[in-house]
């Protein structure tokens, strides 16, 4: 059988804007690992009333319900209380809590204060979680035909209950398992991979595709449910070949989650070394790759030559182009990707020169115009983009058609 | 009269855990600014039924409901249809919405497909809100004494927008004005900040004094209201300049957003400029402050030096400094500051360099080491940091400081 489940956060806190549900996102995220689909996540405030309602609500939806938040010694805390009262059980003293308990504060040398009693009291007839991150304990127990898990709001305590006791907990209800591919792809719009797909995404059911956009790419993720991990991959296996012929070689991997991540990992598979000279990106793709454990071994290091001068002085970049054609052409963002090779002793040299905006510069190229020239084994390659108005996503495009055209050129595929 | 507020979020990738809601979020800080009260969030998934319920829901408990995503042209999206159906709304053609989107394809060069059309179909009576990062319109209307605002999923685009439009369209339900100023800071934790204003965050109640934590640093917001700007502002000034007296100089700006920023408005007024070598933030420095629109007057440009033998070959650092004492030293981090103004020709010079991890270098300087350096007026300091074990924390942190080492510079404080 396929459980549903819903996670109740409780929190003011959540509600004011100060802080961001990720026990949320964590727990539907182990949950969909177990095969059990989230129909709803729902947040109420620290209100024993609202939270009365919002409880009554799940027990009509859902099979599972999984509060977080609310059991701690506070008086703002009123979870645990008002559970019991939707579900009609009583509590009972739990002494290997209260040991659990006293241990805690022993070991920090702070005193237990009299409401710390209050959390060893536990639903009669419940499964105890251990708190090894805090002192709430959390729990789990049957009732109307659901099964409740309560546990702690802050993200450590919940996540790690979640993961050394909650999760036990679900699988012994549970018979299939759930796996996931992400397709991710350059080159193609959502609008556009959606007309590709529209059959598959609206037919399938087992696996399922969908379509997702993240930092102005987009990806696809098939997911699988099934009795193992190895019948979830042969449903599938052709699945994603089917994706793949039809959107053919803007798809740039499965499973790696970024264009620089793709990139990196062809360049340091092959021994290759990376620079980069950038103008309108401003460091931008030196952050990127650098943001990866491990970028040493392919990034040897970049120039941000933002101020015109500096192309020349730093890259080489000749003056009388600069002065001729202005720093924003193909001539200067290949002199640019040249120029940063040649200094940094590089296999591969990336230049981006372009205008981010607002303003566009004395020679008057439009804002969103970006050339992104490389230079590898004696070759230049370059694209001449443009990009819309807005800054960021200026210069994020940039930066993102470096790593394709690094990733086009290492799998032998057309760069320009 | 005071409102009540659901915000319900569409997306099945928030059920998955892939993504977390910093939507529901920032709408609830921005709620929570206006003074409306947001008593709950419920997030479903691409699933008209479900949304369906979710929305007959909200409608028995709230007098606003927000809804973010599923206005996009993929088959997942279904919001609008949805709430169309719920509060039985009529749709019409919007000619201005359709020239909005065919402008925005056109400046792309990207071909408009026909569900890209569905978008500019909107209910009759409402309020359109432009899209100004994305192609999905949102509006807002009023129906079943309720008011209802739709808007994209994309975190941009969402932000964007209720802060565009959203935020216009509530603000004309109120007759009192809210107002708010956020005091920034950084060299003091959350918790002490706390200790310092811990009675005027219980007892302040117009203006209210708020403390958030944001990308490793902590502000404050005090927020007014009142019948004018005026009567708000009088009501802020004293509790801003009690703020400044009890935290003193850790404060370094109102409403200036970033340390950057700070730091960029104090250079360009004094017609200073700046370069920046970096070794472990791997061009986030420069990345950082080219964010800023019209930053070119005053970033001249800057230098990742990743690999050691670059910080000889391009800086001009010591390579028997770089041998014996190893690339994480004060000394390199000054040779650094010294070198990329020199050739870069700017007024200051930072230099970073440091150990983000996860792995050590071969000299064995801890994972969290970092010196960072500044040169200016023949003069140079020095921090050296220790900043844990997360490698995007230390980035971040190091870039923080350097920005702090100018600003408090130029405004005369002490800098190390």
């Amino acid at each position: 059988m396929s459980y549903c489940a819903e996670i109740i956060s409780v929190g003011t806190e959540i509600l004011l804007g100060n802080i961001v549900n990720t026990d949320a996102r964590d727990i539907s995220q182990m949950l969909s690992e177990l095969g059990i689909n989230v129909y709803y996540q729902t947040v109420v405030g620290d209100n024993p009333e609202r939270l009365k309602k919002a409880v009554e609500i799940a027990k009509g939806r859902a099979d599972i319900i999984i509060t977080t938040g609310g059991l701690g010694p506070t008086c703002d805390d009123l979870t645990k209380q008002t559970l019991i009262e939707a579900f009609n059980k009583e509590t009972y003293f739990d002494a290997e809590a209260e040991r659990i308990m006293l241990d805690y504060f022993k070991k920090r040398g702070k005193p237990v204060t009299e409401n710390n009693y209050q959390q060893v009291y536990l639903p009669v007839g419940c499964v105890p979680f251990e708190n090894t991150c805090g002192t709430a304990p959390g729990c789990a127990f049957e009732a109307d035909g659901k099964y409740v898990l309560m546990l702690p709001g802050p993200p450590r305590e919940c996540v790690t209950m979640m993961k050394v006791s909650g999760i036990p907990y679900l699988k012994s209800l549970s018979d299939s398992e759930i796996y996931s591919h992400n397709i991710h792809i350059f080159g193609l719009g959502e609008s556009n991979v959606g007309d590709k797909l529209y059959d598959m995404m609206m037919e399938l059911s087992n696996p399922t595709l969908a379509p997702y956009a993240k930092d102005g790419e987009c990806y696809l993720r098939v997911t699988a449910k099934g009795k193992s991990q190895e019948e979830c991959e042969k449903l599938m296996e052709p699945v994603i070949a089917e994706v793949r012929r039809r959107l053919g070689d803007v798809v740039y991997s499965v499973d790696v989650e970024t264009l620089e991540e793709t990139a990196f990992l062809l360049m340091r598979d092959r021994g290759l070394t990376l620079s980069a000279a950038e103008s309108c990106t401003g460091g931008l793709l030196a952050k990127r790759i650098t943001d990866i454990p491990g970028a040493s071994a392919v990034f040897r290091g970049g120039a941000v030559t933002y101020a015109t001068d500096t192309k020349a002085s730093l890259l080489g970049v000749d003056s009388q182009v600069l002065k001729n054609e202005g720093p924003v052409c193909s001539t200067v963002a290949v002199q640019m990707a040249e120029g940063v090779r040649q200094r940094f002793g590089s296999d591969i040299g990336v230049g981006i020169t372009g205008i981010a905006g607002p303003d566009t510069d004395e020679f008057g190229a439009a804002v969103g115009t970006v050339f992104v020239a490389m230079s590898v084994d004696g070759k230049v390659f370059c694209r001449h983009l443009t990009l819309g108005s807005d800054r960021e996503r200026i210069r994020t495009a940039a930066v993102h058609n470096a790593f394709d055209m690094i990733r086009r050129y290492l799998t032998g595929l057309e760069v320009e």
